[in-house]
């Protein structure tokens, strides 16, 4: 199997730690891609085996002889199930539902975390100061509920805590340490889970230029 | 349980119309949210049930006494596994990815759709012409992506074929009908599909006005 990767992607970061996790790294080939920094607002030159691998032209992508995903939900969806013996997420029941609900605080940091890197990288004259301050706040006040939760993180680094710390990790990489001050237990949980193989062989590195 | 919802959202839609396809409407309390135009860059005034629910304050949110979901696809993923006996999308195996990967494509569509939406919605010095072209040509080369793959779509309207309908639904009422250019077999089968009770149930309007 192929996966697209870049080191800056918290959307890449979060399926390499899955597949590392899961000890089945041998499976898979990764293919380096590269973004200019007009990224966040044009498209970007690409080799053609990725841009035939995926028509939304997005990373992560894991193809595989018989089928392309081609974002980090189903990419990870897949690992779990079909890889890893669902071992990273329970297949149903009440301890997969209280997962996702993590899981989707960590995925709405994420979300805004790329937003206002994007609005970063636009020319000043078409950037929004207003926008900018909004993916803070929701930065922010989802650290502030995930806060509330980490005492009840149980004792795998599942996919919630995988998804979780990689956005702890590209938030202080990218913005600095404002987080912890809203989060201190989290800050403390996560110094904890960054000393793990699977993410320091994944720290966040700047995209590569063409 | 609460699930909270706008008819202008294609996320909201489709969780809408898998409750209906799942015949499990009367298990849920719709409540209906308000979004000011500004939101595309500004922080919306909301109820503060709504804020209490969703540190990520975006929609569609289900509330059940035991947790939160804050995104349409641990929603999916919810009343799939827990409400619907695996009737929309398969509990493992090559259906389910094979389905994650017709779902990977129509959601690039949807993202594209509603970030082209927010840049519409920027005041003019604040946007960019690049990034709305940017969008539209992804989400022409999705629904191009879509139509070489709606021969092998099954019988069953499931989560992959809810997720085109509803791409195809608001890409046509947003945007017009480019994308049956691209991909006139697709619209063919969107055509009957928008027939489907659910789908006339849960048709496009504008979202509510503060």
């Amino acid at each position: 199997m192929r996966l697209y990767v870049t080191p800056a992607s918290p959307w890449v970061r979060r399926v390499r730690v899955a597949i590392l996790e899961l000890g089945i790294e041998d499976r898979f080939e990764f293919a380096q891609t590269k973004w200019s920094h007009k990224w966040a607002t044009r498209a970007v030159e690409h080799r053609r085996d990725f841009l035939e691998a995926t028509p939304v032209v997005r990373i992560p992508a894991l193809v595989t002889k018989d089928f392309t995903l081609t974002d980090s939900h189903s990419i990870c969806d897949y690992l779990n199930g079909e890889l890893g013996g669902f071992r990273l997420l329970a297949r149903d029941g009440a301890a997969r539902w209280q997962a996702l609900a993590d899981m989707s605080i960590a995925c709405g940091i994420i979300e805004a975390h790329i937003l206002r890197r994007a609005e970063l990288l636009r020319a000043e004259h078409e950037r929004s100061a207003d926008f900018i301050a909004k993916m803070k706040d929701r930065e922010l006040r989802c650290f502030a509920a995930l806060e509330k939760r980490v005492a009840g993180f149980g004792a795998t680094f599942d996919l919630a805590q995988i998804t979780t710390a990689v956005a702890c990790g590209y938030e202080s990489w990218r913005y600095g340490e404002d987080w912890r001050g809203v989060a201190p237990t989290l800050a403390t949980w996560y110094d904890g889970v960054a000393r793990r193989p699977s993410m320091l062989a994944t720290e966040p590195a700047e995209t590569p230029q063409t």
